[in-house]
C-alpha cells in the first residue's frame, strides 16, 4: 500500500483520534495529511468514481491555515486538519451543487455552507469536495448516468450501496476519515453496510439539515460515515444540535458522546429481530453469529417481531414520494429529459397519491412509534436487525435503468432500513462479517430516541468483540494501486 | 329588562370586571350571580336556541363553591364567580359533547376537560353549559339540522353567524358575560360581528387546543368572545399560554393584557385595506366611518391592497378541506345519512385533493405571511378591515340546505375572514355600527403575530370613541321577555 503511488498512505489508517493526536504533536501536519488524503483519493478515483470533483488546492489551503492556526496556539479540537469529505447534497457557499443531477446544473452557487458543514469547519475538519451520490439523493445503489456509477471500496464491479455512495467508498478507500451522508430510506446505512463501515443515521431532529438538499423532510436525516464508532462519535458530536435554521432540529442536549463511548452501553438489554424469511443465507448466518456474540456480551437477547414494520415501509414511501414529487413536480413537467428513468418513475406517481393518504400516514406515526416502543423494546434498549437482507449484489444485477427495474432493487435492499425512517429512530449500521464474496455485510442497532451514545458505545465494544479491525486491510482497490 | 321574569338581570349588564368587584366586595354572591344568568338563559332559549344544555344544577353548585372560596378568603382573580357558556366542541371530563352533529353520539363521554376550560375553571369562572354551533364546527350561519338554528340575538329571523353561534346569541342575550369559541375561517368573528360583540381569533398556536374538536389543524385557533375588549382581554389571559397536550401551542411570553389595555395600542399605525368592490353599500359606509375615527386616534391611515389575499383564501380552504376530510372519512363512509347536505359536500371533495396540493399550500405559507407583513403591514401595527361584506342576512336568505346553496353562502360571508386564517395572524373583530335592519356589523382589527395586546387596547379605545356601548341596549330579543 505504501507505494511511491501512495506516500504517506500510512497515515489513512489511523483512526481520527490518532490522527489528531499526531497533528497535535506535530509529528505530522494537516498539509502532509491532506496531501496525503489527497494522493489517495486521486489515486482511487479512476477506479471508485467517489468524488464529483476532488478539490484540492481549497482543501490544501485550509490545512495550511490549520498548520498556522495550530502553530500559533488554537486548536479546534480532535477535527482540527482532518481530512474528510461529503455527498454532494450539501449546500457550500459560493459553489455550485449537483445533487448528482443535471436539473440543477443552472442553479446558482450556494448562499452559504449547510449548516453541518460549517460546524465541521468551525471543529476544523478539511474539507476535500463534493462526493458522488445517487441522483437526486433517491436509490439504493450507487448508480448514476450522470456522473458515472460510484463502485464499492472491496470490489468495483458490486455497488456500493446509496445514495452517499461516495461517502462509503471514498471512506473505505481511506481516501478521507469520515463524511457525511443522508438518510431517508437507507442511504447511510446502505453505503456503510456495502463498504464495511460504521454508518449513523441519527434521531429525526439530532442534526440540523440547513442546507441539506431534501428529499422528504419528514423523514431526511444527516449523519457520519466512518471506519469506527468512535469517528462516528467525534463527527457526531460536531454537527449535533438545535439550529435556528433549521425549525425541525431538536433542541433536546447533545452528550458527550465520545466521553461515553466507554460506558455508555453498559447494562443494555438487547433484543433480535426474528430472522425474516426473506434474509439471503449468508446474512442470516452472519447475523446469528453476531447476535451471538451480543449475548455473549449483553446476556439473553430475547427474539422480537413487528408485525407493523411493512406498515412503517408503506408509510414512508407516502412521505417519500409526496414530499419528492412537491419539489420536483415543477423540474419533471419542464424537463424530464433530465431525469434517470430509475428517478423519475419513483418519483412521478407522488403526484396523484391523495391528501388524506399523506395525513394519514402523519396521523398514525406516533402510534406506531408508540406501538414499536412498547412492543419489540419493551426490554430492550437496543434491536438488532440485518442492514441488508442479501448480499452486495453486481452493479448489473442491481442495475436499476430498465422498465421497472427499480421498484425491486429498491424493495429488497431498504426492506430493513426505510421503516426506521418513519419511526425517525436513531439507526448504526456497522459490519459483521464479510459474505462469500469478500464483501462486508452490517447490521442494524436501533436505538430509542436520542439514544446515539448508547448505539455508538455498543458498536464499539461488539466490533471489538467480533474481531472487526478499525481499518479492514486487504481492499481490492488498494491492491490496484 | 328588570320585570319578575329576569330577577337580577340587570346584573348581567356589569362587565366582567365590575362584576368581579361586586363579588369580592362581597355585594352580589356567585349564587346569585349564576342563577341570573340561568334565568336569562333559560327565558331567551326557546327563542334564540343558543344552548345545547343549559346545566343549572352543576352551574349552581360550581357558583356555591366560589362563594365558599371566598368566604374562606380565597379568591382566584377577575373571573372567580363569573357564569360563563362555551361552544360544545370542547370536551368536558365525564360528558358527552356533540359537536353540533348526530356523528358523535356514540362516542364516550370525555376523559378530561380541554385545556382551555380547565384554565376557566382554574381561574374560577362558572360554566353553564355547551352551546349550539353549526355541525362540525362547520358553517357561517348557526344553521344547525339536529340541535335546531341558533338565532341572532338582535333580530331571530337572522343568522347569529357561525359555527361559534351559540357563543355569539348567548353572549349578546347576556346569558353570560363571555365564551369561548373556535375559528378556522371565521367562526369566532362572524358570530361577533353579526351579534356586537368583541371576538378574538388569537395568534395560531397562542391559545391551547388540547381537547378541542378540530375543524383543521393548520387552522383552528381557540379565543373569547365578549361584549368588551376589557372582558376578551380577561378571557383571553386565563386561556393563553403554551400547553403540553398540545404541541403547536406557542411558548412565546403571555402578556399582561388587562394592564396593557390603556397603553398597549398608543401610537400605532393603521392601514386601511382599500374597499372591495364586494361591500355592501352599507358596510362600505360604516367601515368607512369607522376608519375616519381610527385615523383621529391614530393618524392618517395609508390604503393598502393585498393581491394575494383571494391565493390565501384558496389555501385556506385547500388546509380545511384535507384536514377534515381525513378527519371524517370513514364518518363519513360508514354514516353518511347523518350529515347534513352542506357539510357533507363541503368535506367530501377533500378526499380527492392530491396531497402536493396540501403540501404547496404549506410551502407558501411563510412567503406569503412575509409579503403580507413587508407589503400592507409594512408601515403599520393593525390593518383595518370589515369583518362581513354584507349586512346579516335573514335565516331564509342562508340557508345553506339546498343543492349547491352552502358555497356561495360560505364564500360570501367568510371572504374576509377565512385568509387570516391561513396567515395565522391574530386578528379581533369588533362592533362599529348597526345596518339598516338595526343589526350590528363589525370590522377587524389584524395585528402582527402574537400582537394580541395591542388589537385588545385599540378595539377598547375605538369602541369609546364611537360611542360603542359595552352593553347594547334594545336588543330585541329581551323585549318579548
Amino acid at each position: 500500500m505504501s507505494s511511491s503511488h501512495d506516500a504517506g498512505g500510512e497515515l489513512l489508517d489511523l483512526s481520527i483520534a490518532e490522527a489528531a493526536q499526531r497533528l497535535r504533536q506535530g509529528a505530522i501536519t494537516a498539509e502532509a495529511l491532506t496531501a496525503a488524503a489527497l494522493a489517495r483519493a486521486r489515486a482511487v478515483q479512476p477506479v471508485l468514481n467517489a468524488f464529483i470533483d476532488v478539490q484540492g488546492e481549497a482543501a490544501l489551503a485550509q490545512a495550511r491555515a490549520c498548520d498556522r492556526e495550530a502553530a500559533a496556539g488554537r486548536w479546534r479540537g480532535p477535527l482540527h486538519g482532518i481530512p474528510l469529505a461529503h455527498k454532494d447534497c450539501f449546500e457550500r457557499a459560493g459553489q455550485p451543487m449537483t445533487v448528482g443531477s443535471r436539473v440543477l446544473a443552472a442553479q446558482p452557487p450556494g448562499e452559504r455552507d449547510a449548516t453541518a458543514l460549517a460546524r465541521l469547519k468551525e471543529a476544523g475538519a478539511i474539507d476535500l469536495g463534493p462526493l458522488n451520490l445517487n441522483e437526486m439523493v433517491a436509490g439504493p445503489t450507487g448508480q448514476n448516468p450522470h456522473f458515472g456509477d460510484c463502485c464499492n471500496a472491496w470490489d468495483p464491479t458490486r455497488i456500493s450501496g446509496g445514495s452517499s455512495s461516495g461517502s462509503g467508498a471514498a471512506v473505505a478507500a481511506g481516501a478521507v476519515f469520515g463524511s457525511l451522508g443522508s438518510d431517508t430510506g437507507g442511504s447511510i446505512r446502505l453505503p456503510a453496510s456495502m463498504n464495511g463501515l460504521f454508518g449513523l443515521k441519527p434521531t429525526y431532529g439530532r442534526v440540523s439539515r440547513a442546507g441539506c438538499f431534501p428529499r422528504a423532510f419528514s423523514l431526511d436525516c444527516v449523519g457520519p460515515l466512518a471506519r469506527s464508532a468512535e469517528d462516528c462519535a467525534l463527527l457526531l458530536q460536531a454537527v449535533a444540535g438545535a439550529d435556528p435554521l433549521d425549525a425541525s432540529s431538536a433542541d433536546a442536549p447533545v452528550p458527550d458522546y465520545l466521553g461515553r463511548l466507554g460506558r455508555a452501553a453498559e447494562g443494555s438489554r438487547i433484543a433480535v429481530m426474528a430472522t425474516g424469511r426473506g434474509y439471503h443465507p449468508e446474512v442470516a448466518q452472519a447475523f446469528a453469529r453476531f447476535a451471538e456474540a451480543a449475548a455473549q456480551r449483553y446476556g439473553r437477547a430475547s427474539e422480537v417481531a413487528f408485525e407493523q414494520l411493512p406498515a412503517c415501509y408503506a408509510m414512508a414511501d407516502i412521505f417519500s414520494k409526496v414530499e419528492a414529487s412537491t419539489l420536483h413536480g415543477a423540474w419533471m413537467r419542464a424537463q424530464p429529459q433530465d431525469y434517470s428513468q430509475a428517478v423519475y418513475s419513483r418519483t412521478e406517481p407522488g403526484l396523484h397519491v391523495p391528501a388524506v393518504r399523506y395525513l394519514e400516514a402523519l396521523n398514525v406515526r406516533a402510534g406506531l412509534l408508540g406501538a414499536f416502543l412498547a412492543g419489540p423494546m419493551a426490554e430492550a434498549d437496543v434491536l438488532l436487525c440485518p442492514t441488508v437482507p442479501v448480499p452486495v449484489p453486481t452493479r448489473a444485477e442491481a442495475d436499476m435503468e430498465g422498465a421497472g427495474k427499480v421498484f425491486g432493487v429498491v424493495a429488497t435492499l431498504t426492506a430493513l432500513t426505510r421503516p426506521f425512517n418513519y419511526l425517525g429512530l436513531p439507526v448504526l449500521s456497522m459490519p459483521i462479517g464479510r459474505d462469500a464474496n469478500g464483501l462486508p455485510m452490517g447490521a442494524q442497532l436501533i436505538g430509542r430516541p436520542f439514544g446515539e451514545a448508547r448505539l455508538l458505545a455498543m458498536a464499539q465494544a461488539l466490533a471489538a468483540d467480533i474481531g472487526w479491525a478499525a481499518r479492514p486491510s486487504g481492499l481490492p482497490v488498494n491492491q490496484t494501486l
